[in-house]
């Protein structure tokens, strides 16, 4: 199976609290969605810690750049398209069609970005591939 | 491949609407929490459409009740943890823990619920197995 695109979507976050205006949540997944693309910039918005759930990521804040370096090498050709963002309180939510290679069907994915402090340092993310056959006609997104 | 169980865990939502109350949106999540065993439960608050997205599941409320039927048949021991949930707008997202066999590591799962007038209208969800190994040792959740 490949290891899917679970990270390429998160940059820009701006600043996240417990109780935080609708236009601050508006803003953060706005800032989301335009820097979507921008791989490198990722890590520049990480927090000192990073705790990563992604089981096929190391840890912390080195392990992910080692895991978006692997991707890339991988998956040059690789396209996220984030179809809906959520935030709620420090949190915020994407729904990710990424397709890590041209043609393919690609991969479901949910990732859930804590932040603190307009750093991300938490990441929980789930995956799956999109199957050929569906018994609905709606599609996975 | 199991077929994961996804629909075990909503039920009693409050209503919802673009926008809301941090109060309302709370009492949503606490809704969820509340009743997550509850599965009969869940055909009650479903609107006169429902949409589905998970590809193993037929369209429409009757697609709804014939998944959970089926479910409840061949994993009667099934058992789902609510992990963290997120209310946005008219939208519920549930990071969840599935365990369909006792002993089993289970699923991870997000949903993501659109409500319309308290009523749930539309689901989608991401599942994937939790793997053996880990790269780190967060856990998936």
């Amino acid at each position: 199976m490949l290891r899917p695109l679970c990270i390429a979507v998160f940059v820009a976050f701006a600043p996240a609290a417990h109780a935080v205006s609708a236009e601050h949540l508006e803003a953060n997944k706005k800032a989301v969605a335009v820097n979507k693309k921008d791989f490198e910039a990722a890590t520049k918005f990480l927090g000192p810690r990073y705790v990563q759930h992604n089981p096929n990521a190391v840890d912390g804040p080195e392990g992910l750049k080692a895991y978006i370096t692997f991707l890339r090498e991988k998956f040059p050709d690789a396209h996220s398209d984030v179809i809906r963002v959520f935030a709620d309180g420090d949190s915020v939510i994407q729904h990710v069609h990424s397709v890590p290679t041209p043609g393919s069907r690609g991969n479901a994915i949910v990732n859930i970005y804590k932040l603190e402090n307009a750093k991300i340092v938490e990441h929980w993310d789930v995956i799956q591939p999109v199957p050929e056959k569906s018994a609905n006609n709606n599609t996975m997104f």
